[in-house]
């Protein structure tokens, strides 16, 4: 049975900050597409966006289609976007200078990778092609680590840099406990602390905070009261002469006042109009400051406070999680089969099949969802995830352990 | 045949920043105590001292007897150090009291691992003892993540260190291309640039820094001069549009200032009296806001400088080194081993016997040595190891990559 099929040309792009597996995914829509719409002739050429959209518009794209299997398993296992990607978030004017590159270039199947504000580009593109009459099925890859897109049990990106996240925390809390003091450890995640959740990995058999680290853990859900945060601080360290914590480097005050745009002067702004949080160490550094200052008794010493900023690598740590590197490129087949089995638009969303706690097995699956549904939407750390003000939850736990594979474990005196 | 030896307790201590394998050393002692001098009778308990030499001047000594070899096998897989560390620099008078705790807990078998801070505390306490009358045997067992000790090939720390620095450093470099502006990674070394150096390994087969990065490492060996490093930079950025840079927390002009205490103000000094560079993000932070003011064209827009300080969690990263974990517990075994065979103070110190390149196999073995020649004696990078200003050569690459393991391959576009 045969269809009529668009005949044309495929285009993949990747978006926004890149992760340990978004290679993967972009080798998933190459490879559904090989086995899919090329097979059945609709796709003619397989092209890749250089950076994004910003190079679609200048026309610069790279052939894909002469890449050997072996090649693209070699790009799938490497971290960070090979195509490059781009900060650039379109207005209208720019989704019309992407659909004059689609038209230009034969462009009939557009895939984008990316978090909530690509699959918003991915939107409107596909909403100006219907009405300019340009037929063009349009799908959205989804990709964060900050894991906050809506309708998705988690986002691909996130196990690994959630395994990153709690590898770090657990090696980074030994070493605490070694050389004794206060340690903050500044986690990505602008607006939801799924990243920093993940911290709380770090401790064995989910024990709680009263024996092994972090012991406290902020998110931006929760809002962060400074002269809360130090009385929290000096309790755990009076207890313990020592305290590990986990900061979000998007924390924010009860009036959603970001706490690092107010703590760091003349923090840098982006395009978008965000402050700088990540690839500076100042949001750990002001934290570390105010607490050697606040917490130093009268005439005493201060207390030894240091601060860590894991920055990119914890979004590109070439050991990702096995679930992750699986999940990614499938998901990419499976925008490329959405689009055989003849939808015009959508994104890819992951749900989760089996809990994988509880005596039942991890198993996780894909639906189509409308590109409306995860537009520029941002999902949170629901409430049942977090603890009182400064941790998670059991549920998180058991949410978040069968994504990150096999932690090491660990012994103390 | 027997000997007429000392009776008494064995004490093993672990000093300065811990690393992923030093609690390998602490078992492979143990394990060396046990099969040796504890099987001929000649020591009866093997005690742990808390947070070294300081806990045992107060006499907080764990009995480390006990241990089961399944627990002590998971404690040699966990980084940092399971006894707790400490910074504490003994003079005389703390020596004495070491010397003290020693007779009154009848100590005769001391073991130290740790840097050449503490080969020299060994040093002390031995020819102390020796005055004294006390007839105890000292050995000090290598540790350091820098890689500074003398008369070692290399140290245990060490290949793990670089292990994680040589895969953060290839991350990241892929997220430069993904996303380009001027990358900077600080990295540890305060004396001796051997870590920063390791970030050479991130680029694939050797190629050099015009395919893959780091394009620029700065360590402490060359003295680093702010316009040249500038103008350096300008170059790359110029040519590629993107420039990512590795550098020591220990770079210092030819006068031998520490560039990192001079940018940083309010900088904490600890009690050696060395201003904090790690724990910090100071130092990235400073050279990023110099990049930005020096190279923003008049008119222009500032490029995009981003700092990343890799932090503690590049010391004590679980995923060690095999060579390095292997290395690091025949270490230990070995001190107890040169104990047993009569020496009565010695470091044990790290002999290469097979190159691990140009067709041979990598090979090591240990040999005595006095602790003299190593107390506080600092190994810095050979000339024969740097390239220009901002390389390293093929030299350190054949040193370095045996020591490391595997690391991943990659697929640029």
């Amino acid at each position: 049975m045969s269809r009529d099929w668009i005949k044309g040309n495929a285009v993949i792009g990747q978006s926004g900050g890149p992760t340990a597996v978004i290679n993967q995914s972009l080798v998933g829509v190459i490879e559904g597409l090989r086995s899919g719409l090329q097979a059945v002739g609709a796709v003619e050429s397989i092209l890749g966006m250089r950076n994004g959209v910003r190079g679609l518009t200048r026309d610069e794209l790279v052939d894909l289609g002469a890449l050997h299997q072996d090649r693209l398993d070699l790009l799938a296992m490497t971290p960070s976007a090979a195509l490059a990607s781009t900060r650039d978030k379109p207005d209208s004017a720019y989704c019309e200078r992407i659909l004059q590159a689609c038209k230009r270039n034969n462009v009939r199947y557009f895939f984008y990778i990316g978090g909530n504000d690509s699959s918003d580009t991915c939107r409107i593109v596909s909403e100006m092609a219907a009405a300019d009459g340009h037929e063009m099925t349009c799908f959205h890859v989804p990709k964060t680590v900050d894991n906050d897109l809506v309708r998705n049990d988690h986002t691909p990106g996130f196990p690994s840099a959630a395994r990153f996240v709690a590898m770090a925390c657990m090696a980074d809390f030994l070493d605490n406990v070694s050389l004794p003091g206060i340690k903050i450890n500044v986690i990505m995640g602008r607006h939801a602390g799924f990243l920093t959740a993940a911290s709380a990995l770090a401790r064995r058999n989910d024990r709680d905070a009263t024996t092994d680290g972090p012991q406290l853990i902020y998110v931006p859900e929760v809002a962060f009261d400074i002269d809360r945060f130090i009385g929290e601080v000096e309790e755990v360290y009076a207890r313990k002469g020592r305290c590990h914590i986990a900061v979000s480097e998007g924390i924010q005050d009860k009036n959603g006042q970001s706490i690092g745009a107010t703590l760091i002067k003349n923090a840098q702004v982006d395009a978008h109009g965000n402050a700088q949080l990540s690839g500076s160490g100042a949001l750990g550094d002001q934290l570390a400051d105010l607490l050697k200052s606040r917490l130093t008794p009268a005439g005493g010493k201060a207390p030894r406070v240091r601060a860590d900023t894991f920055g990119y690598i914890q979004r590109c740590w070439p050991d990702a999680s096995v679930v992750d590197r699986i999940e990614a490129r499938r998901a990419g087949r499976q925008a490329a089969a959405f689009a055989l089995q003849g939808h015009r638009s959508g994104s890819v969303a992951i749900v989760r099949t089996g809990k994988g706690y509880g005596g039942e097995a991890y198993a996780s699956g894909f639906e189509r969802i409308e590109l409306a549904d995860v537009a520029a939407k941002t999902r949170h750390l629901p409430p049942e995830f977090l603890q009182g003000t400064h941790d998670v939850s059991q549920a998180f736990l058991d949410y978040c352990r069968p994504l990150v594979g096999e932690l090491p474990d660990f012994e103390r005196l």
